[in-house]
């Protein structure tokens, strides 16, 4: 997706250590047009896969899991990291690594919200090794959902995370695919 | 605001303890329609005040500032409540006492984002006691922006945060003002 792809290219910045700054407008800071013209592009995307409802994790993932599933007309829920007083005492959990952090997180649905039968869309900001994607889809398997695809604002293609996912032999998506970083240079996949 | 109030009525559970749970449709479950409408809402209530800005805290007020910005046509950012790898080490932070977590968070905006001469518009999910939005107040404050105005989705008129920011002699707009909770009850004021 161009528009995302030129945002990157203007206010990104490789920080080192395969991190990209993109809180200008992604992640702190957020561009609510450009969040809305990525959730209509998802939206296109995934129109014919029929999904129910769209996952995501806190607290990135929420701007475009959420204009995704505006423009789909489905309900979006996001994974918590921790567990409010709000949610019953039985939940689905499981444990991820957060690259960002520096440590393990967990990521929390309660069962209210991820039932049997439903086909989950799973939409974040950041695909790089996989490991939060994964965290969302053991998340779905658990309450025996079915994963229906899988899109991501940006791929970092050189954290091997479509690999880890592939095996899921679901459609995934990213609008923006970065095949490497050096200095100043952000380059991606096909230019 | 009455789609709202209904949404409330129809799908909020009184938990005791001042705990309304609304996790089906804004903070773990989100319906994208209804939050649209509320930043539809909230963009007419604030037009005149002239912001440059919408601020909120994460993770509950995402959804309705997101909408409201997009609305609006301006920028949001999100107080984050941990100061992830990729802000600089010089950050504005202050701490509020979190009701449903039971202890201190930290919120923290990086001066990237946040800049004297602008105009902040607050948005969160609730108004309760008022110390969440104070807290948003204060960094705002700190980096010498003006607050222009201040908007949640849900008041609850009995835990006295409007007396609180009242002092800031600023619009205080709330899309459904509780005034009361007792067993299956949910009162709204005027009702």
């Amino acid at each position: 997706m161009q528009e995302l792809k030129d945002r990157i290219l203007r206010d990104g910045k490789n920080l080192g250590g395969g991190i990209l700054k993109v809180d200008g407008f992604i992640n702190h800071q957020v561009d609510p047009v450009l969040m809305d013209a990525c959730g209509k592009e998802f939206a296109r995307r995934f129109r014919s896969i029929d999904a129910t409802k769209v996952l995501t994790a806190e607290i990135s993932g929420i701007a475009p899991a959420l204009t995704t599933a505006y423009h789909l007309g489905l309900p979006v829920v996001y994974a918590r990291k921790s567990k409010p007083i709000t949610m019953p005492d039985q939940v689905f959990l499981t444990l991820t690594p957060s690259h960002t952090k520096g440590r393990t997180v967990e990521l929390i649905v309660s069962p209210e919200f991820l039932a049997g039968g439903e086909r989950i869309l799973i939409i974040d900001d950041f695909l790089a090794s996989g490991a939060t994607i994964l965290g969302l889809v053991r998340l779905a398997q658990t309450a025996g959902a079915v994963i229906a695809a899988i899109g991501a604002l940006i791929e970092k293609s050189f954290e091997g995370g479509r690999a880890v996912l592939a095996e899921l032999g679901v459609p995934i998506e990213s609008l923006a695919v970065v095949s490497a970083m050096e200095g100043d240079q952000i380059i991606f996949e096909g230019d």
